[in-house]
């Protein structure tokens, strides 16, 4: 886990929404106590704090930061900044010029990063992991999140995980609204005999009721070995009341496709959002 | 067009949101005068005033509204009420019910009914047709899309087409949201060769660039003959102002993607959406 120059150094950028640098520091005071006998360098690739329109930098700007970390061999690990929109946007210009420095890389991240993470897994590049991201230090409470995360990319910590995860069975997680646009297209990654864990954020309940029908619908998703659902936060009210909630809808699909309902998944936008390594985490 | 006893019957049913009677009541007294010498029945199926939780009636009951006017003969047409949510719920459970008497049968709706119209396409059941629905009367303005309307139904008026249809190359139109979500299911329509119109309502430009990054990254919608962009309105503001308008990333992903791009449609979620026949109508 050393880089040549025994440093464990872990670069962050962000293909979606930017970031703004009083947020980067608070993230290198968080850490710089953290790990007294381990060289650990944290870099924000400057690429966070670029801005254009929507995104953090144009598309050639964000694939290129993506690049310079993914290809650079002393980097441990490439941590998605904070979601928003845009990892998308940049996949067909990144999976083709990804490397062999790539192949052994930690990729971290959720929500909008889901898609990117989809493809890399479906490439078959790095390992794979949904979990919390810098941004989630504007949270109360955040700075838990980001030293359980920060000792599973430094340490493998295994306190960081989701608890139901079992070696001996992959598992995935994803927004459910992420995975329901990578759903036909040419990244979706092949989840057979996966645990599927899916959470969502700000979504009425007809939107989640939507994804869940595409999602359990898909042929190449039924052959997943069960889903769990992890939490649906900030829904915003339905107009009328729907009349069932999340976890009701879920149920209803699963068994509507036959697909084992597993419970809930401790995943979700919020601090307690535990790490779920795709497929079996070698640690 | 006429049934045994001779009188055109057009059948509304509700399969996303339900319907009031007040409104049932203006479309009866907007299609009185319009046809002196034709018989002319329009008939709200009871089901559309039903109602439980987010849908005008349960599963079962909207499925089976569906099919008792779908199922018979002597209806000419099965119009949409209105759209919302829940047409995509029925479609496993109408589609392997549907008898002969759908198959010269016109479909026509728009918005969520866009669900249930892509599923009947891609059995080859019915003549589908997207365009204005009985619940656009709460528009204002909306008498006309009414009447535009069921002169198309009950005549076959072409003056309610759209205007750029031509009668050598397929078409089809459908709202992008609901187009993405039927992406990667078993109902997916095959639009190789079709001129594809698509339209959006009360989405951020972020999620109208989602959309189309999902349509146009899907290898079987890069075999359309080519993209027109109908109105996307009530586009709420995008924090921070996304910088594209949809015009603009709807030639950007027809670009990427090697669509050709055709220029606008004159469809949308408001009183001008113009009727767009799915393939090569049949007058």
């Amino acid at each position: 886990m050393l880089s040549q120059d025994g440093r464990i150094k872990i670069g962050i950028v962000a293909p979606g929404g930017r970031l703004f640098p009083a947020l980067s520091e608070r993230v290198l005071e968080l850490a710089a106590g953290m790990f007294p006998d381990l060289p650990v360098d944290i870099w924000f690739h400057p690429q966070c704090f670029d801005s254009s329109g929507h995104f953090a930098g144009t598309d050639a700007v964000r694939a290129q930061a993506f690049l310079d970390v993914a290809n650079d061999d002393s980097f441990h690990a490439l941590w998605f900044g904070r979601g928003g929109y845009g990892s998308f946007r940049l996949i067909e210009t990144v999976l083709p010029r990804l490397k062999a420095a790539a192949n052994n890389k930690i990729f971290l991240g959720y929500s909008d990063a889901g898609a990117m993470l989809g493809a890399l897994y479906h490439a078959g590049i790095g390992r794979i992991a949904h979990g919390p991201m810098p941004a989630d230090l504007n949270r109360k409470g955040g700075d838990d999140a980001i030293r359980r995360t920060l000792a599973f990319l430094v340490k493998g910590d295994s306190a960081a995980l989701e608890p139901s995860l079992d070696p001996a069975t992959p598992a995935a997680a994803m927004n459910m609204t992420i995975l329901s646009h990578l759903i036909g297209t040419p990244y979706m990654p092949d989840l057979a005999g996966h645990v599927l864990m899916l959470e969502e954020v700000s979504e009425p309940m007809y939107r989640i009721d939507r994804a869940l029908g595409q999602i359990t619908s898909t042929p190449a998703v039924r052959q997943v070995a069960g889903i769990r659902l992890g939490r649906c936060s900030a829904i915003p009210e339905n107009d009328p009341d729907f009349g069932r909630d999340e976890e009701e809808v879920t149920r209803e699909w699963c068994q509507r496709s036959g697909i084992p309902y597993l419970g809930r998944a401790d995943i979700g936008h919020d601090i307690d959002n535990k790490i779920v390594p795709f497929g079996r985490w070698r640690p």
